[in-house]
């Protein structure tokens, strides 16, 4: 990845650096996290081109078929007549967020062409069915089309700073993380009864022996987000599993496991 | 308004009619509804143009300049690129909600050219860090431009079946409704504490003279919405204020009053 200047004139936050290198990076990919996000969410911003050519953006709903979107939009509503005129589209879906802050939060642009589901009509009605239950009142209107996002590319950001592409394929190819569904319940778990096993394990594997509190920002299968709290200032690493989780039973586990190794080194 | 028709297979929830029109049911402009909307929030997802001439759907913070939408965008991003190569854009802005349907909730799109402050820039910044804090972090940065959108075109969609369209000077002249920041905590108090006084407005002033209960769904400066439960069925009416409020104070004795005149009707 190339490094680029933000021309930084002095007054933004820093961090300081890890002691020593955190022991397990691992993170999901742009893929996968682009995955995670579209299986969270059930609407997104659709963007279109009018009949001038102008970039038209606005609410839709969506289910997916095997990771594709699909739309049902009505031939009343200016995105349906955009998307049969022309089926260049892309799809903005962003993390419901709590966060004062818009732009710190997840949100993935799939860009790509449009298509009728054609012989996978029936599985495209029933994913979007199953994603928006209300559509059962207007799935059968005579004016609503359904279609198919193939997409093309893919942009994952994670919030300031952590951002990557995706092709298409490796989009399609990866999997929702299995963790995702359970990680706000396990997040609460931790913080709340498990402070001092996080501090332990970002004094240990996180590269930050210096940690005085650590709290919990996030969880997937591949390991925990810190924000450390430090004498030298607030810093942020990550604690990765021994290995990628397969489903959310297996949290309490690996996490008890985690800090029983932390507390022994 | 042409009515256009849905082809409804006959399955759709429908609502029973009034037995006589509503006293009152005066609403907000389409124009109104979109710069209240606009007002209420700092995220909208950005519809530009790439440089295939692709729709491209990102993720914005945004401010307001007289009810144009600021934009901070980093020319390292690919719709900061887009903006600078080609100025066409749209804004998607959705009212947050906890309907789990998500075409239920009210949102706009705001469709124009983006140009530089010029004249404006110091009130252009003022007005995206009233509106975005935490761009105190990056408004410096070099790589980052503030745009204004010159509004051309409005669409606002209130949920099924509300909308309509409003030029960029209709927008511009409306003002955000002044009752808006108010309408949670009043809908709620009225709810708890007020449900004999939305039934007896209902039956009096909605049309809905055979309402066993109402709930209040929405509050603005021009009257209530209520949902009303009659004997043959659910159904949605205005009871409108006798003039627009101009503060969310007059909301507590304008009620009143209604009720009153309700119940003395």
């Amino acid at each position: 990845m190339v490094t680029r200047d933000h021309g930084d004139v002095g007054d933004a936050p820093s961090a300081p650096p890890p002691l020593h290198p955190p022991t397990n990076s691992a993170r999901p990919s742009a893929a996968e996290q682009a995955r995670t996000i579209a299986a969270a969410n059930n609407a997104a911003t659709l963007a279109t081109l009018t009949s001038d050519g102008d970039p038209w953006a606005s609410l839709v709903a969506y289910g997916l078929l095997n990771g594709a979107p699909v739309l049902c939009v009505s031939n009343l509503a200016e995105h349906g007549r955009n998307l049969a005129a022309n089926p260049r589209a892309s799809l903005s879906i962003v993390t419901a967020s709590s966060d004062t802050d818009p732009l710190a939060t997840g949100r993935i642009t799939l860009a790509g062409r449009v298509t009728p589901p054609a012989a996978d009509e029936d599985a495209a009605r029933a994913a979007y069915l199953l994603a928006v239950p209300a559509s059962r009142f207007y799935l059968e209107f005579s004016d609503f089309t359904l279609w198919v996002l193939r997409v093309e590319r893919v942009r994952w950001v994670g919030g300031y700073g952590r951002m990557d592409s995706a092709t298409g394929e490796q989009y399609l190819a990866a999997e929702p993380d299995p963790v995702t569904p359970a990680a706000a319940g396990a997040i609460a778990h931790l913080n709340a009864d498990h402070a001092d096993a996080l501090a332990t394990m970002a004094q240990v594997f996180g590269g930050y022996p210096d940690t005085a509190n650590a709290v919990c920002t996030d969880i997937d299968r591949y390991g925990l987000d810190l924000r450390v709290h430090t004498p030298r200032g607030v810093a942020y690493t990550r604690v990765g599993f021994p290995e990628a989780l397969s489903s959310a039973g297996q949290l309490r586990s690996v996490t008890a496991e985690l800090a029983r190794a932390a507390a022994q080194a």
